[in-house]
Parts: structure tokens; sequence; C-alpha cells
């Protein structure tokens, strides 16, 4: 089954809000075996809306979409909906008493804007709309469907949960489609592909691969479509056998996972602590580690030292070693790693400190250039990078490459210097 | 300037990634006096790109396509362009010199993948991508611009604001268009609308007036359009006095600034240094303050003490405090608020504990409770705040709101209950 998604509303366009409910609806379908074809934002518009349903009717199965049903001024989606669909507009009861029910439970009284969302074109099947007054409705012409929604994002949800998706469920017995997603950290896309080259092209014909980047993480993802799950499931395994037989080095999961989050079941899991002592990163780590839900359980505590004074009286790092060595050395990054972990008597310290930029740079140690050093009670292991000349993103590259070195020495994973 | 934007990739159609670029080029287009008509997000199919661009190219002026440009081999946008264009693929020598200064500042060294990056269409004016190896492509046909560029939202905003805004700008004439942007800070938008109803219903016709929310911030957007731009200049200054006047509580900036870049400003002008303690925002007021190039001038460094030992330990916060009055309590996060300010010697001292949930709350303190306590040598102030259910708004609302109750106490500004 081949889909389109539509989103109606001039506040997309001009780029007001971001187009959250298409990439939700997408999945759902797609969880269901439903391909979706394209996604389309178009203005709250008579003639736009006229045309894009024009537009899919020959080519899709199923068209999706979401905007235009509020109770205010911009109800044009329905008005649009009737005239293509030659329709009638009937007074529904069923939904009637809905409204009225719910708007009984707010305490307030119905007003003749709100009865007149009962109104609904004769020739579609209304959708129980429990979070709000916009019923969905489906219509069916030449073997299109078309269902609109209101675009509030938990009312159009309740519909795709509550109507839409039980009632493609039991229309659909086609293609499955499965996905497999296997994150890398450190290694650039080109790279990649280049390592993954021949196995990538003898990948079957079954399997499609897709790069997915973000910085300082690939995403690697098998979409596989056929009539056989087992079949297709038997199949992406045996691919992601292969694939790890040559990049295991740079996987660190092997479902869409961050990695933050991976390093917090994982720390959770053994019972382990960790504190973070940041000098460029700024807090970043910390952040990203709280981003979490649950990461009291392992994250104690950082000391953010952005002066030296603070890695001095703080960290305990010697005065001396930032003289000799530059508060951007093994040596430093070293010690405040160590500290840090002792001082919060943590099981792991981690710790950052680099030039982050635009300035601050020399020819030696050009902006970018980063120590990270992780330490435990046994070991202390330092390296070197260039993350390049981006503040943002060598702050998060370094907090990426932080929590992954972190993964490799908690793993056992030789990391190579 | 009529336009159509298309995102190109299978990852937004199965609704594994969101749709951020095509809202982000459509606020900038917008800003330059271009309407969106349209935004697609397409398959990165040869057949889905040739149908779309052959849609567009009759009813637009412009028409700007991200994704599909990476290095290896799912870049299908490249060849299907050649193909639509009927282009020789030559390679461009400028093209291939900044593709190789970019790797060996990585220190990596150009593959074959990276070179065939260099090879682009005849036809094509390239567009320079300084944060990345794949080129913005520019054509044109029969009156309408086609723009491609790489999906990759650094890279694409790089070549949007360097390359694709100034030649669009020197194209457009006729109708000026100056916009006046005012931040506000911790007033919900509905609060906000209510409050300025009077303001912009009076509003004159050549100015339209923009809400523009994220999480704690609400950016009000006002756009002049006409002729004249000594005449709108003068017309935005009285109503930016006429709003100020209604909603200056709680205006942080009448410019279109980040809070944190606000703050950094007015410490470095003041000369004026800040530490943090923080316990529920983790580490993100730390890394929002140093996300600022620059920020090692006024921020010292920050204590995340995220379990209530290092609290004790790293903050002298009493154990008997945390005992009777919880560790999210006025007492505790004023000596937080303190003890960082006067161990890391600064002149402020910014602090928090809350319960960021989801997890934690009590009748009391439900999730969303938080207290921000701000100190300088003079005086301490403590506020508590209930900042809602969801986690990650939690943090970045108490971050937020913690950096403007700074700004009010270094200008002097009252701080209500």
């Amino acid at each position: 089954m081949n889909a389109a998604i539509v989103t109606i509303g001039d506040e997309i366009l001009i780029g007001q809000i971001i187009d959250t409910n298409s990439a939700w609806i997408a999945q759902q379908l797609n969880l269901t075996g439903v391909q979706i074809k394209e996604i389309r934002s178009i203005s709250d518009n008579h003639q736009a809306i006229l045309n894009t349903l024009r537009d899919f009717e020959s080519g899709m199965d199923l068209v999706v979409l979401t905007g235009g049903l509020g109770p205010t001024k911009d109800d044009i989606t329905k008005k649009s909906l009737a005239e293509y669909f030659e329709s009638r507009m009937v007074e529904n009861q069923e939904v009637l008493i809905h409204i009225g029910e719910l708007f009984k439970k707010r305490g307030f009284s119905l007003t003749e804007t709100n009865r007149q969302q009962a109104i609904l074109p004769h020739n579609c099947i209304p959708l129980k709309n429990n979070s709000g007054t916009a019923a969905g409705m489906w219509f069916e012409r030449s073997g299109t469907i078309f269902v609109s929604m209101p675009g509030v994002p938990f009312e159009m949800k309740g519909i795709v949960n509550d109507e839409l998706l039980p009632r493609l469920q039991s229309m659909i017995n086609g293609n499955v489609i499965i996905h497999k997603t296997i994150m890398t950290q450190g290694v650039p896309e080109s790279y990649l592909a280049a390592k993954i080259k021949d196995w990538e092209e003898a990948l079957p014909d079954d399997i499609k691969l897709a790069y997915l980047p973000r910085p300082g993480i690939v995403r690697l993802r098998m979409t596989a479509i056929g009539k056989n799950r087992d079949y297709l499931n038997v199949l992406l395994q045996q691919e992601e056998i292969k694939l790890l037989s040559i990049i295991s080095d740079d996987v660190f999961a092997t479902e869409d996972i961050s990695l933050e989050q991976f390093i917090g079941n994982l720390l959770k899991e053994k019972k382990l602590s960790l504190s973070t002592a940041e000098s460029c990163t700024g807090g970043n780590i910390a952040s990203s580690l709280t981003s979490v839900a649950g990461s009291s359980a392992y994250f104690i505590g950082s000391v953010v030292a952005y002066s030296n004074e603070i890695k001095i009286n703080e960290l305990g790092v010697s005065k001396d070693d930032i003289e000799n060595y530059g508060a951007v050395s093994e040596k430093v990054v070293t010690a405040m790693a160590q500290n840090v972990r002792i001082k919060m008597k943590t099981d792991f310290g981690i710790a950052t400190s680099g030039i982050a930029g635009p300035s601050g740079g020399t020819e030696e140690k050009p902006v970018g250039t980063t120590w990270i050093a992780v330490s435990s009670a046994e070991k202390c292991i330092a390296r070197r990078f260039n993350f390049g000349e981006h503040r943002g993103r060598t702050i998060d590259r370094a907090t990426l490459t932080s929590l992954n070195m972190l993964r490799k020495i908690i793993l056992g994973i030789e990391i190579k210097p």
C-alpha cells in the first residue's frame, strides 16, 4: 500500500512551526506495512487542497491529511473535501453527542461554532476524536482512501491509534517492511562507505542501505521489503553479522539509540558510576548524560573547569604542568580525569581539554585540538583528536568521542592510539 | 518570488528523522521576501526526483532541494539533476582544492569517493560549502532557479547564508522588507497574546506580527513591507516603543539574539564573572554559556552536583538542611549559589535544584518544581518555579529562567516574587 501524507497550514510554509506530525504518522504507517511515497506541506488555501487531492488520487492507495479542521475561521479542509467529493453536509448525531459530552466534562456549554463541528460530509465515515471536537473523516474513491484529521498532535495521534491503524491493519495483506539500524561513532561517512563498499554492493535486492549522518555519528539503516517477515528477518540478521565483521570497531549499538542513552543503560546494568571534568566541552558531557531520565542512578556530578585556576584549585592539576605543557595536554587531561574520579568517588572519570575556537589555536595546537581522558581505578587512557574548526561541532564530537571511549573501556575493547 | 522546498531522503518518509531543514529554509527565504508555496519530502529515487523537478518548473520561480548529495552511494540527487538539465559531468578545480584542504586540516587523505564530489554538472554554478565536501549547485531554466544542497543541517545552513541568500537578495527588487524582533522570556505565547491584543489589533497594515515560540522563549517578529525603507524604519520604531510600554518586564533583548549570547555580552562589557552550581539542569547552563565563542572571558566554571554527597562535599551545603528541607529547597539552592561564587571567586553564582522528572515528584513538590538562586556579593535571590512535566523542557526553561534572573540582577531590574 502506497501513501502520501499532507499537512495543511501556512504556519509550516513560513517556517514558524516544524512539521513533526508527518514523521510520526510516517512511522506508524510504516510499521503497519504502508510505504510512504511523499510528504507534502501546502497552504490552507482551497485551490491548493483541491490540487493536491487530485494529484494523489491516481497514484496513491492512501492519502492522510492533517490540519485545517479546527473550530475557528481556518476550517478550510472540510469545505474543500466536501467540494471534492461532491458531498451534502449533514449533522452527525453521534459526533454531536460526543462534542456535548466533552464540553460538559470541561464545564463549558456548547457554542454555535462547536455545534457546527458535528456537521460532516454525508459520504465520509467519521473517525472518533476522543481528545477533541474535530472528528476525523474517511473517504474512498476509485480505490484511494482519503483520511483527514485535525493538526493538533495529541488529537491526531489519538485518531491514528484508535481509528486509522485498526482499520488499515484489517485491510492490508501485502508487503512487510523491516528496518535494522547500526549506530557508528567517529568515522566520517565517506570512510565508512569505502570500508563497506564490497559488502554494500553484494547486498541482496530485498535490502536497501541508507547512510544517516549527524555530527560525530553515522547511522546505517538497512530496509528489507518483501512478503515473508521471517525470511526478511533472517536476511537482515545475516547481513548485520557480515557488516559487523567489517566495522565492529566503529559500532556502538545495533538499534536506534543515542550514545548517552546506551552509556546510561550500560552503567546502570553494571552498577557503575561516572563523573566528568570538563574544560572545552563546558558541561556538555554532563548535560548530555543528564538529559536521560534516571541518570542520577549512575551520574554523580561534574567539575566544569573553564579557567586554569579552577583546574588547579578544584581538580588538583599541577600549576607547573599547565605552564610546561599547556592546559590542552595529556598531562593535564589525565590529572583532571583521575582527580575528578577520586574526588567524586566514582568508578570512572572523563576529562576533556581542547581548543573549541574560533580563536586560541596555534601552529602546534590548531583550533579543534582536543585531549580526552577516561580514568578508572585500574588505568587512565588519554587520546588526542582534531575535531575541526567549528566550535559547536568540536564540542559535540568531543562529547560523543569521550562517551565512546568510556564504552570501550567498560566493555574491554581496545582503544587504538 | 514563489518557491518550493524539496527534501530528498527515505529517512524522512519512514519517519526516522523529522524534517527541520525545510522550516529553517522557509524562515530564511521568507525574511528575504520569498513566499513558500509548498514543502515536499520525496524518496531518494531517480524517478521521484525527476517528477518533482518537472512539477515545479512551470509554477515556481525558485526550487530549493536538500539531501542526497553526500559522498556515498545513496546520493542520487546529483545524477538526477544532471539528467534533467542534460549536463556533462566535469571536474571542478576550485571545488577539488577546497575538498583537499578540508581533508588535510582534519588529518585524513583524500579518497576516490571524495574526489568524485568535485565532479559537477557543467551547466550549474557551484555554491561553496565551507563546512563540508558536497558543493551546492545552482541551475536556471525557463525562468526557474533550482538550488541543490546537502541535507546535513550545518552544511546546508552555511551554503544558504554564504551563497544562496546573498544571490537572491541581489535579484529581488521592488519591495523592501524590514524585520524587528523582540525577545521575551518566561511568558507563554497565549498570555503574551492576551497582553498585547489591543496593540496588535491597532498595528498599521504595513506591519505584520509573528509569534515565534520555543521552550521558554517567545520571539515577536514585526515585518514591515513597503517601498520606502526610512518610512518603514520610523514605523517599526514607533510600534516597538508602544509594545515595550506594555511588556518591557518580559523582554530581554530587542534584536534576535540568544539569551546566553546576550548575557555574555553584558558580562564582558561590565567585566563581570560567573560560575554555576547545577543540580537539575545537570550542566546545561554551563553548556549553554560555553556554546558562545569567547565565553572564557567571563565564565569560570561549574560544579554539577547531581548527587547530594557532591552538594555537601563540593558546595558546602549543610547535610542537616538537605535532611530537613530537601535538596529541592530555598535553603539548599541559596547555599549552592553563594558557595560556588565564593569557591570560584566570581562576581555571580547561579544555582538550580529541581525535579526534572519523569519520576521523583511528591504532592508537595511535583515533577517540574525547581528552585533557582542567583548570588552576588551583596545579595542572593531565590525563586521557586514549576516548569511542567516534560524533562527536557524543564531543563531548558530552568536554564533560561536562571540566565534571565541574572540579567535582571545585573541591570538592577526587580525580580518579582
